[in-house]
């Protein structure tokens, strides 16, 4: 059996982290089935057999892996066709891509989502949310929320995706591989939590439509909040 | 014979195109020799063989490429043996990396280092660049100027190449390739005109040295604005 533990909010079916996303992609991309063990952020005791604190995790029979690159890695190793990663030139370029798009997009998103966030977690993980978030960002959840600001920010990073998607099909080239899934893990997360703070007339809206659809068409609708 | 096009200051030694840089470097990476051919923003008619008016052009033999990247992919054809692009996939990686990094890195550069070019140019260059530029800025090349914004611009942008690079000797891996050079084109232009806007301590100014220092080693010293 193949396990992914991702985080999920009060309802067990709305999965909503980007790196969770990421590895959601990848196992379909793979054509692996996989079962859901969704967890509310204060469930964390339950990934104490992968030896560390962070969904996702994936088990596999009596693989244990976590960190979506280091899953895509293994889904490599252990299921070589259809390659994520691809060698090991393709592979330290996905590295640079990931650390490029970790510094454009997510603290933009972060800033239009945040508040999202918090409405559809469980009461129980509202305390450990705030504190840990507000730790980080050294002010209060409500005084870092900025849904136009946020998207802004988005906007701001999204010319770069916009141009390479208006002359191919996917990041990677003319079919989909981990450099789209990595981005579009976090397209996903707005997606899941029932945002969309681009436009979806431009080539990143069709590009994440795309996708949505190849991921809805074997997987079902995928659940948004309200 | 195989002739580099490329810009040049009032000294032709000085060399300071990025995108020039990048070829640069490419060739060196296939252990290519090539003659320099330096032209001046005006000297653009010189280019009428290459059917464009931009530099780097390449002529190599009967081939005429321009582009750094296509001179890039046309190296990797016709001289297979140390790949500068990698496969197929590698490749439409590099495009998504061109992408991230033409959005990041070169429009601080540029505002750090516009007076700089200006005072290296041919005095017969001056008129086309102060009108070229300022058609395409809308103000006045003094106003846009700033090189202590554009050195904030650039540490903005270096962190993802910082964080890589602490884990890592090259961009592409345990060895550089086409990624290196590509980004490296940005800080040659820089270190070309006489400028080191970035922190030689950092694992970016590590790098930096890496290369400089193995370019030098093959094709001596780097000609620098005084």
């Amino acid at each position: 059996m193949r396990e992914l533990y991702e985080l999920c909010g009060a309802e067990p079916e709305l999965v909503f982290s980007p790196y969770c996303w990421r590895v959601r992609l990848a196992l379909l991309h793979k054509g692996l089935s996989f079962v859901s063990r969704p967890l509310r952020f204060t469930d964390k005791a339950q990934l104490a057999f992968s030896g560390q604190p962070l969904v996702p995790v994936l088990r596999d029979g009596e693989a244990v892996v976590s960190d979506s690159l280091a899953i895509f890695r293994y889904l490599d190793q252990r299921y070589p066709a259809k390659p994520l990663l691809g060698d090991a030139l393709s592979s330290a370029r996905l590295g640079l891509i990931d650390q490029l798009i970790q510094h454009s997009l997510p603290a933009g998103l972060f800033k239009a989502l945040v508040l999202r966030i918090h409405a559809v977690i469980d009461p129980a993980d509202h305390a450990y949310f705030r504190q840990s978030r507000e730790q980080k960002l050294g002010l209060p959840l409500e005084e870092f929320a900025d849904p136009v600001a946020g998207q802004a920010s988005l906007q701001q990073a999204l010319p770069p995706l916009n141009r390479l998607l208006a002359t191919q099909a996917y990041l990677d080239g003319s079919a989909p591989a981990a450099a789209d899934y990595l981005v579009a893990g976090f397209f996903f997360w707005a997606w899941s939590l029932g945002e969309q703070p681009w436009d979806s007339d431009s080539p990143v809206g069709a590009w994440f439509q795309r996708l949505l659809g190849q991921y809805e068409a074997q997987l079902g609708p995928v659940k948004r909040a309200a």
